[in-house]
């Protein structure tokens, strides 16, 4: 998918890991750890892909690493913050070696992609990232204060995972925009693409805790009710299944069991809420595709629009 | 002691106040509560100290909120790091509002530090910031790794308290120099100030942990011992005490009794180890005063070594 970058892709891999290599033998490990459990590297992808005009490919790997980067460090915190064992079927760093250093290895990812951008990036690029990181928190917070409250709106679970997903993948085309050297508008067209796509990745992602297999998602099923986390199905069923009832007094213990997690999905999965947000997800694609700029060259428009695409099958 | 930048520390306090406000009311509480645990801020005021010259002080705002906003942050993370319970006598982040909470609003206190700079400093001045956080990192993953080990060197402790404490201090310092816009060796001779009033000021924290009662420090006394972290007069006693192999016995343990603790306390408290470390103390806060360079004003001067002789006669 992301063959038109696959080269700066390699270069960002040996970037990657010679930025988060670190003297201290236990940050290491941490580093190596994340750099096996790294995902599907979307974030840099979609950066690299935007700003695959620019000629000078060296001068755009400081941006990709640190996109990736912040993104790891958030992902080491939140699985502290959520208390995660696992993550794409491996262990996390909390598990690994206990909070204090997954803590400490965030803050370390979150100082070296400051680091790797502070002599490479003009300010204004350098305000993007700050402000999507002061999203990233406010999401989480307010995933907090959601959680274990039948009462959340579709609206206030599309700002939390605004906040959360969509302005960091809206920033990353955003930044790639700027660096191919686009308008203005035009690099609002790109963020808004990034917008559109990352909410239906976060949909998807949140579809899947309720309809995939423990095997397929590498993390337990059913983990975002069990841990009150209430998403776009849920609230779907919440207001239209006629269980409702049921589901919100579930949904409103601190505590909640296995076999209430179970009839919890059950409610979900009968009401149509599955359908209902597949249909959303569909919506924001179309709207992905729809807002591309035409400074774009075909391949790249091609790409991102295979990447919308496969959103919308991702079925892990 | 701080009452030449006494103008200057009234508006960094307000611009403390409306950068930490955050949307969000939970993050706001939190923001509330580390402005009022907030201590003296010796950064800033090093910073804006050394930066006296400099005639646009609102220019020098930014950064100054900045390094407090740092600081800060790593107190957060340290309390969810260390699980403590009190820091300055009043309950930590973790214990109000529980971990998660701890660790987002550090996240949110380096992004917004970062944003507050962003607009306003040239690339090696955030060079120096970012490196310094890579530096506290590393200082408290060393904490661990030589945590309930008996074989630490000074050496070991030394390099561990120069990232924890004494970089920070040095880089404010350093910032406020490069912001006066000294040349190059008159910057180093700052930051070599800020270095060695840095380790006199950890030095001191860390007897104090040792001799003074729970009421002046606002924390438990030993706790240090408790926690397997061994500093300076433990490493003195370790090596000079008649008792060593007794201390090397508690300290070695994974679990240290309250009574196993004071027993330590004592074995450090009558070997001579606090009347070594303060001479230690002594010896850097000589080189502080030694190195200020003479492009100083003699009431920056002045005031500098007030700061060193006062970290020296601190006792809480």
């Amino acid at each position: 998918m992301f063959h038109i970058v696959k080269n700066e892709l390699a270069t960002f891999e040996e970037e990657l890991y010679s930025v988060i290599y670190s003297p201290i033998s236990l940050l290491e490990d941490v580093g190596d750890h994340l750099q096996q459990a790294g995902g599907k590297r979307l974030r840099p992808a979609l950066y690299l892909i935007c700003a695959k005009s620019c000629t000078n490919k060296a001068a755009l790997m400081p941006m990709a690493t640190a996109i990736e980067m912040l993104h790891m460090a958030t992902l080491v915190h939140d699985d502290v913050i959520d208390n995660a064992a696992t993550r794409r079927g491996i262990s996390t760093a909390n598990i690994r070696w206990g909070n204090h250093v997954a803590v400490l290895a965030g803050d370390y990812l979150f100082a070296k992609a400051f680091s790797s951008i502070a002599n490479h990036v003009n300010c204004s690029m350098l305000q993007v990232l700050t402000d999507v990181i002061g999203s990233l928190c406010e999401g989480e917070i307010e995933q907090f204060k959601y959680c274990f409250n039948p009462a959340v709106t579709e609206e206030q679970y599309l700002r939390r995972i605004a906040k959360k997903t969509a302005d960091l993948i809206a920033a990353s085309c955003e930044l790639g925009g700027i660096s191919a050297g686009f308008k203005d508008e035009e690099v609002a067209a790109l963020k808004r693409y990034g917008y559109c796509i990352g909410l239906a990745f976060q949909i998807t992602d949140d579809l899947l805790d309720i309809t995939a297999s423990a095997v397929q998602v590498g993390k337990p099923v059913g983990n975002d009710l069990g841990q009150g986390i209430v998403t776009m199905p849920a609230i779907y069923a919440l207001q239209n299944s006629a269980h409702k009832a049921e589901l919100a007094e579930i949904i409103d213990k601190p505590e909640i069991s296995a076999e209430e997690i179970q009839r919890g999905l059950a409610i979900i999965n009968e009401c149509g809420a599955v359908e209902y947000s597949c249909r959303q997800v569909e919506r924001y694609l179309e709207e992905a595709k729809s807002v591309l700029p035409a400074c774009l060259s075909p391949e790249v428009k091609e790409t991102l629009i295979n990447i919308a695409e496969y959103i919308g099958r991702r079925d892990y």
